[in-house]
């Protein structure tokens, strides 16, 4: 089992030097933090993953959850753990005090979860899928509501859910057909359906679970605009008892990785006895619940690096300790043989890891940071991070999930057959990445998401203000001889990506289906891009700060630079191949008939 | 569960429509066949795979071997598999009629191969390694060696295993340090050693088991050249009996996918009681070894596509068949869900597994009809496809392993959280196929051998023979005005090709480490090039026969031309980023220090 899963001193200069996190402090909400109680919840967060989440990732890999008497059993240490991240404060900690929360920064709390995530992923998926049920019923429902529900969940003793997806409505979330119907207590709907590959749905760690479930007010009109949000728990409360609310587990599902969460598919009032609690208006449940998707989404994508990054340090140490085979020049066999290390093409593969997630994870705390500004900055600072957000949404959600499976996969490789087998924890972090490009939207909604909407959102503003943040690092980067090629590389990459959303864009009036055939391409390309911009902000901070480093920073600045020049020589270039398909006018995809298959 | 695992359309279009593979039996060796017969042999195929193979493909992935009292049990059905397997001639169908052989030509039974691997790799291995060890037993073993084996392995009795890597000697055979000294007994030797990762190397559905193991004879030279190969049987026979020869199963590796296969970590000798037989003249073994090395390669890169392949029906028939959203021009909400077939971006993904598979099964029919020539032809045409094949091995087995890591990927992709779950095949799918770009060979060492031995063959007589072979297929275009486009989009990938091939063999003379540093990314560009020209030969096929199509032929040939121009459009335009980085200057991976991750 590899030791290092993270790298705590990459965590500090992405959010101090890079970032400067501290600014956050200056703002009310957060005006009781400093850096100190920053590094306070990150130690926290760094005890509790190396102690208790880390020492179960493997055996709750190879113990599934299992659906026994219509309960699903989790791993029995899950129920201490909730508890823990109750007692803690960890679900509720960026809620108000008046919650009792602790108003911390999403920076902050998503730093952390990238930490439990590299520990452990299943084990985090539990709290704060609480924490995103909660935040739902918290800012739309009833005060009733919330205080109903939310000291339970806050406490770890009631698990959230989200419940959107049903059998025949996965990405077409406007085909779902669970309905409600009004019972005699107002803001009280009787409901009926089915949900499925639902996280965390039901298990035996909790006392009850409550879903924040997706369903059709009868008589409501069709499609998106129909749907509503409702409180629904497995058990509610009568007369202060808890009685069974008719959620029955229909099964568990089992998959290929991320094993230790399970996943229910849900039988909603088959017998007439489920009882819902209306959160907010009537026919508000999608954008309610699309308010929340922004944070829920840069949250997979954090964990898709999380994996990623504790795969990486796994082959990482591997490398530097197996031995096998000499320098290319070398041509003496009774030379010791070298750590792999050494190699050119084991390198390039440390270096793709070290590029992509660390990028990603620079753009996910970079989004976390925007997050906490459309939530406590004024005026435009305030609606130009929120629009920014919107824009850098999918990218943030995709690139690495879509990317956390090549790195995973270069992890495997570098370990070579040991890689292939269970003694080593690679295999299971390459079967875990596979679950992000597909939850919490797939990659190719995104890429509609991004090119159909976002790139056009209020006259394609949210473009030009990533634009005008580019152009600032472009800035900052010019007293640095050394960083001029990157900028280069840079600026030619976004003419590109300005020439390619052009093109695009002029086929939108008069042909919406080639306007977004290749929007997941569209996708890549705009991820790279944003990718690259984040390695030149963190390139122009190691090359300010290296001439004054003294001891491991001086490597670690030098790795920076290094890892840097990686991503533009390896990774930014494929922006050239990408273009020239999006640029390209035979719609191969359209033209395709499903009888030539 | 999928039914269609592969396409036997397909099949015959590349056998006989592009390859023209009834040519062989104009040669001697295979002149009793026919194409009746050929068709025979691979409706035999399909029927065990279908009837015996197929229906264990789950089962045996959910009960892997186990190491049980020191001996390998796995599914209770492979042995009458194997037997089965022996008794209708499959493991020795290649060989000669006197050594009970059909003389089959490899065209064929790697066809037939490709079969068996869609149904069920796994079960696959088993008879399949037994014809690779065999076949350096007669290639190289004394008529004594040869009559002591070959029988009970042909028949299914024994299996046969390729024994090659050790601890500390995977990538670098020159490494081992197994051991062998000569008894009083001329031929025999003495052995002691480690072997890990050995396929088939030890289980309960044969009788017994013949390594065909590299070992150093004390006293020879150090590396490569002290390789000696020895036929280490699990138990010798003596005075007419079977007794132990001290060749120890110490584990059995539990691993990610192709769980039906035993792995086996073997200790050799521990006991001073392991006889291994001298094959060949003593210190060629590495030699002999290599000569087998391009069939097992080309086998590994079929059973890549094999895999590849059933994922993808898979995904096409769960794309037919879910109804999910509605086209992206539709606004009304109340207009039927569409099969998600229907959406351009599930069409690119199908359309990226279709012509990634059936250009890779192109290319390895291809170089299976060279491996036929090279030992049937005589003169310059056996020469050269010798030397031909020997060029495209690296290719043959690289492109299809790691581009099948992408391919079932993308078949997880089209069925989203369907995918991910053990409720359908592609999770499975997607596991196995990450070994390919492992083992014979990790992909890294293919892009040194291609570019570090390969290509400069024969002062490049090699790739002078693929580009004249590819002039023929630009030649064989001509006619059809549609494929222009395409002949076009090759020669400029070729002009590419050419230049960094220039390029880096500029750097080889003075600085081997720059020269080989990017290997992989060449033979990455190689392969997409190589593949690109697969399709202009399929394309130019199904252009010229779809006139007098009728019936489902039509769908077949438009399917295919439709294929090609997407590989063209989304995979060969991969060429120019390719190139840029291969063409570039800054040696990154060689100027990243270890100390600096």
């Amino acid at each position: 089992m590899a030791t290092q899963f993270y790298s705590p001193r990459d965590l500090r200069f992405q959010l101090y030097e890079v970032l400067n996190a501290e600014r956050l402090t200056k703002f009310d909400y957060f005006r009781d933090h400093d850096r100190e109680s920053f590094d306070m919840v990150l130690d926290a967060a760094r005890q509790i993953s190396e102690t208790v989440l880390k020492p179960l990732l493997t055996v709750m890999d190879r113990n599934e959850p299992q659906l026994v008497a219509g309960k699903i059993r989790v791993h029995p240490q899950m129920r201490s753990i909730i508890k823990k991240f109750g007692d803690d404060g960890w679900i509720n900690a960026p809620f108000r005090y008046d919650e009792g929360g602790q108003q911390l920064p999403a920076t902050i709390m998503n730093a952390a979860t990238f930490i439990f995530g590299a520990a452990n992923y299943s084990s985090s998926v539990f709290p704060f899928l609480t924490t995103g049920a909660a935040n739902l019923l918290r800012s739309f429902g009833s005060a009733e509501l919330i205080d109903r529900f939310t000291p339970k969940m806050y406490a770890g003793q009631w698990q959230g859910t989200m419940a959107l997806t049903e059998p025949d409505a996965g990405s077409s979330l406007s085909d779902i057909t669970t309905t409600a119907e009004p019972t005699d207590t107002p803001g009280t709907y009787q409901i009926r359906g089915q949900k499925i590959y639902i996280s965390a749905g039901d298990h035996d760690a909790v006392e009850n679970v409550v879903h924040l479930m997706l369903a059709k007010i009868k008589g409501g009109p069709a499609g998106a605009k129909g749907i509503s949000l409702f409180a629904v728990p497995q058990q509610r409360e009568e007369n202060g008892q808890l009685v069974d609310n008719d959620v029955l587990t229909a099964g568990v599902y089992h998959k290929m990785g991320y094993k230790g969460a399970p996943i229910a598919h849900l039988m909603v009032g088959s017998n007439g006895g489920t009882i819902g609690y209306l959160v907010g208006e009537p026919h508000q449940g999608l954008r309610y619940m699309f308010q929340m998707m922004n944070e829920a989404r840069v949250g997979v994508g954090m964990n898709a690096v999380s994996i990623g990054t504790a795969a990486y340090y796994a082959s990482l140490e591997y490398a530097r300790e197996r031995p096998q085979g000499r320098p290319v020049s070398e041509k003496d066999p009774t030379r010791p043989q070298v750590p792999i290390i050494r190699h050119a093409d084991v390198k390039r593969m440390l270096l793709f890891q070290k590029s992509v997630l660390e990028g990603s994870l620079s753009l996910l705390l970079y989004c976390s940071y925007l997050a906490d500004l459309s939530h406590v900055a004024d005026g435009d600072e305030k609606a130009n991070a929120a629009l920014l957000l919107d824009l850098l949404t999918p990218v943030a959600k995709s690139y690495p999930s879509e990317m956390g499976c090549l790195t995973t996969s270069a992890a495997v490789q570098v370990l070579g057959g040991a890689g292939y087998t269970t003694d080593f924890p690679v295999e299971q972090f390459y079967r875990e990445a596979r679950i992000h490009p597909i939850h919490e939207g797939t990659t190719g909604i995104h890429g509609l998401d991004l090119l159909g909407r976002k790139v056009t959102l209020q006259g394609g503003k949210g473009v030009q203000l990533l634009l005008a943040e580019i152009e600032r690092t472009l800035v900052d980067a010019r007293p640095y001889a050394d960083l001029q090629p990157l900028a280069d590389q840079l600026t030619a990459a976004l003419g590109k990506l300005d020439a390619v959303t052009k093109h695009l864009l002029s086929l939108a009036p008069s042909d919406t289906e080639a306007f977004l055939a290749d929007a997941t391409l569209y996708l890549e390309l705009f991820g790279i891009i944003t990718i690259a911009w984040q390695w030149l902000r963190q390139a122009t901070v190691a090359q300010k700060n290296l001439p004054a480093a003294a001891g491991d920073d001086v490597n670690f600045y030098q790795g920076k630079l290094m890892t840097a020049r990686y991503f533009y020589e390896y990774e930014l270039v494929k922006v050239y191949s990408l273009a020239r398909r999006l640029q390209a006018t035979d719609r191969v995809t359209l033209a395709m008939k499903g009888e030539w298959f």
